[in-house]
């Protein structure tokens, strides 16, 4: 089955979690709105009357299912594709792992966002300031510093042991994303996170991700999507 | 099996859509941090060594497992009592819907929180007007609006059908929170919405969850949960 990820061409963003672990199966897909088919077929796809209309990029189309939400989509192909147990019990701990990975995500985007996704960020500046202080000082050490421990506890080479899963995908993509909008901070801030810079380093070894990001299908970073690089933010 | 669920005791917050669930199925639950074992059984569970540690409350203990992330919980508990299709493609659809009312609850708190959730409200006032000016006037319409069109496209009395689902006690909630944190608003925005202004209803006149709602297990709405009255963010 050739799978469908829709999701706004320009960025990396919510799809770029989707991506990877479509990269890292080897699955056959398409990314939509980069293909000549384009935007136009995203949008009709949205407007289009369907048993399970989705709120917003990115959803996936598998046969004739259409299935929305980053983590939602993670849990369905996981399983199938090597990347996530068999067992419920397995699946329901990575996909609590990946919510929270999804709160941590929203909170970057609100460095640069506080007030809301429908201002410009040249509209946010002060506020932006202050949220990202808060985020180095308070929350940065919270999330991360929860998943260095689940990995140490683990005491396997990926957070949930043995075996990689779709959260070491996701967390590869949340440390490289962090180290390209807050260099700075980042710099200082992984010496104490030993164990998520070697997990960075083993998913980025992987053949099938180091070929997916040397390749054109993956999207530079840049300052539409969630990791955005301001300087005046990573003072 | 007597559930145990883990929560902050004085607010409902992200454990409501857990407590609304259990309530609805008529489970057996402890309600343990507000119980007489209290807080200090909450944190100790916070910080043993378990297989599947929670990054933060609320989370579930059924028999010996321990499951976290609001949404994740209520995947769950959904199909063991009769709160979710028992098909795989009805619960995600089910889930995918709960995700966006997830993300709809961080936005809500963000209203009152901009600067985020390590400052007291005193400190960011102003960001918090501006934001919520933007949330009545962008992200309402789009998320109410969303619900409020599955709703009438499925032709139900429920969101997904003629079954009641954990989905719709959540939008309940949302409902219910919405009238209280911002009246004014709300008043107005909800001619517009009459679906779920009906479901709203519906599910508060079911027998468990009325019961619920007038006994001391309900905790009343409070200037410390996500649902916060402040006259100066509903002008």
């Amino acid at each position: 089955m050739r799978y469908e990820l829709y999701y706004w061409p320009g960025i990396q963003g919510r799809g770029e979690y989707v991506r990877l672990a479509l990269e890292q199966a080897g699955a056959d897909y398409a990314d939509v709105a980069r293909s000549d088919r384009g935007m136009a077929a995203m949008m009709r796809m949205m407007e289009a009357r369907s048993a399970t209309p989705p709120f917003a990029p990115p959803f996936l189309k598998a046969g004739k299912r259409v299935i929305a939400q980053t983590a939602n989509i993670l849990f369905y192909l996981g399983p199938r594709h090597g990347l996530a147990p068999k067992a419920e019990a397995g699946q329901l701990w990575l996909h609590q792992l990946q919510l929270t990975v999804t709160d941590l995500v929203l909170e970057i985007h609100d460095t640069h966002h506080p007030l809301g996704p429908s201002l410009y960020y040249e509209e946010q500046r002060a506020p932006a300031k202050k949220r990202s202080a808060e985020f180095w000082k308070e929350r940065v050490p919270k999330y991360l510093g929860y998943f260095e421990r689940v990995l140490k506890d683990g005491g396997g080479a990926w957070l949930t042991g043995r075996r990689l899963s779709y959260v070491d995908l996701s967390l590869f993509q949340i440390v490289e994303g962090l180290r390209y909008a807050f260099p700075n901070h980042m710099t200082a801030f992984e010496r104490g996170i030993p164990g998520l810079s070697g997990l960075h380093d083993r998913v980025a070894a992987r053949p099938n991700i180091r070929a997916y990001l040397a390749s054109e299908r993956r999207i530079p970073f840049n300052e539409d999507g969630i990791f955005r690089h301001y300087k005046e933010l990573d003072a």
